[in-house]
């Protein structure tokens, strides 16, 4: 038989039982403090139609990145006979806050008002794969729609920064910055000169500034009045942002009193923060960590999202934190770790007739509720107990055949191998009270 | 601007928060027996490569079921002005057996020998939609991959019916066969007629044996003698089976007495059971209750899939347990239950004023563990209520401008509208004992 290639497709990735055991993990910390703060789960499908994927139209940037989904039966042969080139009717999701959009306007009188909602799954993006970028990723995004007010941005942020801090990360930093000032800096420019100058300027992380101020003489002939304005922005100096959007930074420096007074984050208004997607109208946030590059948690506000399923414009902000990030942060914080065992008691099988008897006392410690790992098959002990060693398991019970004849087992402690001798009718209380002691 | 459609793709689900806490709790309770039981969890990635998928070669049924995705940008371009019938390279997985297979084959040195592994996730099949059957489900797999003894059998549907009778399905039947008994019984018919035989004997359930006798007729021309031998079997008379295949009779009756010694289910040796995979090889079965039409759970033996990946003949077995089925279920013996609270406490905000102190008086709460959700607008304080009660929030603290002036909140019971007064300081540990209290 030909051998079909082992390999998952580029830019997606198999999880071993310590990866997955660590993605469980993390995901379980951020569900039980979006929990925390009131928020709801809610599952979307993976697959969208693609006319709810491509929203305000196709040609867009997002569209390329969709993992686009064949036609099947007669509609394909109809678009090929066609020579349409629209072969496909559905594609995976890109993200969650658009499904959510989708989900929120078709559901909206069965919601909460406002609604406080979390999701957390995969998405996909046909990007081309490189080293920390992924085609199948997992996002966490926490929403509240329905709000206006400034609370939703602190709900928002606090819950997030929470997450952080309970996985060890300490002292982030939270930049915000509102997307109605860098409207308003921008004023005076042709839209379309400004839009390009925000994608420029969004480069600043990977340029510097001087080679950003390279890049804007080179595509604009001169820096544009609303750049120098941010370039100029001390913190201590807000008069000209001011002066352009009094609004935003009012806003801003409440959300950061508000932040700092009821979190141990640090605060910084960052008229330089662009971020990418286009539905921002207002707030946009990132949050870092001075030790690491890059972004852990970031979002904005998207007054204006749900018109494009039709609804009424309905105020929402939401954020999202980088997951794949966390997990591999986390992984290399674990590497000194012991591995975990997959079980608290171990089994071996003596021979076939022992089978029926180790079964049962395996099962009556299950029903205390601890994991009891027995081995299916009757090869030599010492291959047994290789494995429960690789399965990093701490007890084991050995029930021979001379054990059941005096109804007394061996219980033994796999990391010194020391062994005594215990009644099989005490074997769940023993084990219950050594479960107890180990946790 | 035109509205888009609000719906999921036909076939496809959004699941609401009590709907989706419903669905969390089942698969929680599915990870933790199936880990009580020594099982390690992985994940694979929700997309493969088509070889991958297509396995032992395209046009068969399976092909059908796969949701191809398109290939992109130049490689796309060649596929089409090749006119090109491949026009996708990946697809979304339609089980987890195929991917464990692939994920073994490719990782077995990282691997404990034998693997106790699970897997709980979405599937896709481009079914046509129907009441009660869904193009994305999800799937709930446990596995032995390296052993050809019956425990594994044993130890697979031990955790399955754990599984079930802590989801209050007590008194299921497990359904047992073997593939080797069914292939001996049909050795004296050319292959490609037995298999067709098989495929209808597998309609047993929906035509009753006289319909399927009828069919028998219209398509052979007769009964063939293997199924008159099905037919024939009674509990108490094994002696044209065992004559037609004593290795898998005596198999059969092991599983049986060592599933009936050690849990609480009914076994019963199922000759007419059939189930589609075309890669099982030794024992199938399936979980049924009798209170309930179709199966539960279901799964079997697969010795050679391994071996499409290269990869020798590596013994293995294992079931899933059908999630989807199990949530209706849930769901509707939960219908008379009240909505489940979305939080312990709920701070209205008074006036942007109090939002500073409301907010760190929360944050102070929920670091005891506690969930508090505080609303983001100082809107109407009647309709903050309304909110918290759609959210069936059972405690409330509400912090005025006077309540920061003599630093006492009013502590509300939700249920019975009672008012008690405390101090703001006093909150964290007064909501701690509450919480107590009400668990």
């Amino acid at each position: 038989m030909s051998k079909i290639s082992t390999n998952p497709p580029s830019g997606f990735r198999d999880f071993l039982p310590n990866e997955s055991a660590n993605r469980r993990k993390i995901e379980s910390c951020i569900r039980s403090i979006y929990q925390q703060f009131g928020f709801q789960e809610i599952y979307t499908p993976m697959v969208e139609n693609l006319t709810t994927l491509l929203g305000k139209g196709g040609g867009s940037e997002n569209e390329k990145l969709i993992f686009k989904i064949l036609k099947r039966g007669e509609e394909l042969n109809r678009s090929l006979e066609a020579s349409s080139t629209e072969l496909a009717d559905l594609g995976l999701k890109f993200d969650l806050t658009l499904p959510l959009a989708r989900f929120y306007a078709k559901n909206r009188e069965k919601l909460s008002k406002p609604f406080k909602v979390f999701q957390i799954g995969p998405v996909w993006r046909a990007d081309r794969p490189q080293k920390g970028r992924f085609r199948e990723f997992y996002q966490c995004d926490v929403d509240i729609i329905g709000s206006a007010s400034i609370g939703a941005e602190v709900d928002c942020i606090l819950a997030i920064a929470k997450v952080l801090e309970t996985l060890g990360l300490e002292n982030c930093e939270v930049h915000i910055n509102d997307r109605r000032l860098l409207q308003a800096l921008g004023k005076n420019e042709p839209a379309g000169d400004w839009q390009k100058a925000l994608i420029l300027l969004d480069k600043l992380d990977k340029l510097g500034q001087e080679g950003l101020e390279q890049e804007f003489q080179k595509s604009f002939g001169r820096i544009p009045d609303g750049i120098q304005k941010i370039f100029a922005f001390s913190d201590s100096d807000f008069s000209a942002l001011k002066e352009a959007s009094n609004e935003s930074i009012e806003s801003l420096d409440s959300i950061k009193a508000l932040l700092t007074a009821t979190s141990k984050v640090e605060v910084k208004i960052n008229p330089t923060l662009v971020r990418g997607q286009d539905y921002y109208t207002g707030t946009i946030f990132e949050i870092r960590h001075k030790d690491l590059s890059g972004s852990l948690a970031g979002g904005g506000r998207y007054n204006r999202l749900l018109e494009i399923f039709g609804s009424e414009a309905i105020p929402s902000f939401g954020g999202s934190i980088g997951f794949e990030r966390l997990c591999l942060l986390q992984e290399s914080s674990d590497a000194n770790e012991n591995k975990k065992p997959t079980a608290f008691v171990f089994f071996p099988l003596f021979s076939e007739k022992t089978r029926e008897v180790t079964l049962t006392a395996a099962q009556s410690v299950r029903n205390k509720n601890i994991s009891v790992d027995v081995f299916p098959d009757p090869v030599k002990l010492g291959n047994q107990f290789k494995y429960a060693d690789s399965c990093a398991i701490p007890y084991a019970v050995v029930i021979g055949e001379s054990e059941i004849a005096t109804q007394k087992a061996k219980l033994k402690n796999m990391s010194d191998r020391t062994e005594t001798e215990v009644s099989i009718s005490d074997l769940p209380k023993i084990l219950e009270n050594l479960c107890k002691k180990n946790q």
